[in-house]
């Protein structure tokens, strides 16, 4: 067995990679795509149906674990994987990212973050020793470096946010103490290429076995994510995978894919799925739309999933109308097989060194029905 | 093949039968419990987890599909086991008890009823020709004859109901077109036993090929339904199943078997768990109580349910503190698992001649934690 934490590079086609990166709880194929089970759950699914669509790698939030049910109580019941059931690798985030988004509940400086629980107003303060020891207790095969995500386009605040980030990272490192467990540090900086580059020779340097990417979609163009995308692939290591944190569109994996990103999660596709939204191809279908009602055809037809294969658009739309939470349930299905789907797919036409042409046909399906 | 709506009475022991009743899309092996699909769905549950707890027999409901999406649109779409991907049994109920149920918004004659939808307070009415031609749209496998349901005491309106339900029942069967159905009469009566043997001699006299139990479990005291029980049971013909309706804690099982029942259904195996409760036994636990925030045991220890099997009672209690949906989901599946299982105990029991030492360790159990 190859010794956890390592990435074997299998096949490349121009900047995009198909890998293998090993975890104490399997192997995880690259490229990917992570459902989020923020709560210890991917919403609405069971373990059986996350089997079913061939999902692999599931993160879940540090900091609405550490509220609920705790990350003691977590590590007293053996850690996430038997918590959840869920055998496969397990990544967390760091948590920060939620308390940094608790907007006028928390408050900033050099050596952590103090904030208040979003459900009961309670204190509370995190520090990277802090959501290093929190992850510990999650037990989760990859755990991420505490940092600071800024606003994208404050230069100044940028600056200042990416400089903790890096001092945090450090700190990250000291404060690990299991081994069966890989950090991943975080790549920040903005918009602002300069300092993503500044960001990501610092994170390489410190030789996580995996670097992420932080503070994108947040706010900024598909184009200022693309040039960020392409500064960072060209300094982070090859031999190590890269995580595009919270991104998650069919658009976003083959442009970040054909920019040396390895690994995607985003909470989209259960999103969008309570909200009568289905991925099909580049577009949406809007299943609550009345044009449903009698409509016999499969969501998308060309899909295999559970969903398409079972139920037409005419029950999906009933189900979603009396909100029945089937609905909810047979949606995310659907989404999330999409994008595991289009990863697998991606990764075969990486290793056919056809993905040149995978991205050309990608391209010419229309976004809009 | 054996013709649709015959009925097997393969074994007997006391007045517990155990049988077969042929429909159209396959055999029910009676005693069965069978689960409600109110809206066309088992609230939070996929087909694919129906077909896991071995279900067999499923109900979906007149009022609420002749609301939405309408039964004239599940017709189009195939009917209602296309609809629904159920590809067993279904049975449809006349819509009746619903519609006696809106207090207030209904008004009663001799040929129908008059009512306001629960949604959008628009007038319909129904009659027994209209509930036959809307259960033929949905296409279950067994339709109800429209009955009254009466409150259980009232001597006198138990008695004009009666005469109703049973006017009715022969205007049914008038109205029905469809051969590949199988329509039930309805017994009424409330609590009085010289009515309900008076209705279910009249019942018997129109040679359903089967019979249902209907009005009770709405107030009366669980004497009093084991003496209605007993009344029909000694009248309604062996040859045909008796099906006992909207009756479904594991204890009326036992009851209702013991006293010649074949066929249950019941929302409450799903309601509870929406309400946190798990059936354990002849009793119930509230997985709510803080007392299992760190009980790494399963909900029931010797059930081999899939939430039994995969999950701890800390996981579950944890799901139910943040309001996950996966929670109802696992309930759900663990209560209605059992409904299901105990029913095929019993007809295990009843094949082995051993059903009367089965109730009598049945009863032995503590119906409190």
């Amino acid at each position: 067995m190859t010794k956890p934490f390592t990435f074997e590079l299998i096949a490349q086609e121009g900047r995009a990679r198909a890998g293998i990166f090993h975890t104490p709880h399997g192997e995880i194929q690259t490229p990917i795509f992570a459902p989020v089970g923020t709560q210890a759950t991917v919403k609405s699914l069971t373990p059986a149906h996350l089997h079913e669509i061939q999902a692999n790698l599931v993160l879940a939030n540090t900091y609405h674990l550490y509220l609920r049910p705790g990350d003691e109580l977590v590590a007293e019941m053996g850690g996430l994987h038997e918590f959840m059931n869920w055998p496969g690798p397990i990544l967390t985030d760091s948590g920060g990212f939620q308390v940094f988004s608790l907007a006028g509940i928390r408050d900033i400086d050099d050596n952590g973050v103090t904030f208040k629980s979003h459900i009961d107003g309670s204190a509370h303060r995190f520090t990277p020793e802090r959501a290093i020891a929190i992850q510990e207790n999650l037990g989760a095969d990859i755990i991420m470096a505490f940092d600071e995500c800024a606003e994208p386009y404050d230069r100044a605040y940028n600056d200042k946010a990416m400089q903790r980030t890096h001092a945090w990272a450090e700190r990250c490192i000291r404060a690990k103490t299991r081994t069966d467990q890989g950090l991943f540090g975080i790549v920040q900086g903005g918009i602002f290429p300069d300092l993503r580059a500044q960001s990501a020779e610092f994170i390489a340097s410190l030789d996580f076995p995996g670097n992420a990417i932080g503070g994108l979609s947040v706010g900024e163009s598909k184009d200022e994510m693309h040039t960020i995308l392409e500064v960072v692939d060209g300094i982070l290591p090859t031999n190590k995978p890269r995580y595009l944190m919270g991104v998650g569109t069919p658009d976003d994996l083959v442009n970040g894919i054909m920019r040396g990103v390895d690994i995607f999660d985003c909470v989209l596709p259960t999103r969008l799925a309570r909200h009568k939204s289905a991925f099909s191809g580049r577009s949406r279908i809007n299943i609550g739309n009345a044009q449903f009602a009698k409509d016999p055809k499969a969501l998308v037809e060309d899909c295999n999933c559970y969903t398409c294969q079972n139920f037409s658009r005419a029950y999906l739309r009933h189900l979603i109308s009396v909100k029945e939470i089937l609905g909810s349930t047979l949606l995310s299905i659907h989404n999330l097989h999409t994008l595991i789907n289009l990863s697998k797919e991606i990764r075969r036409a990486i290793q056919e060194n056809r993905f040149d042409q995978f991205t050309k046909n990608y391209f010419t399906q229309p976004t809009e029905n």
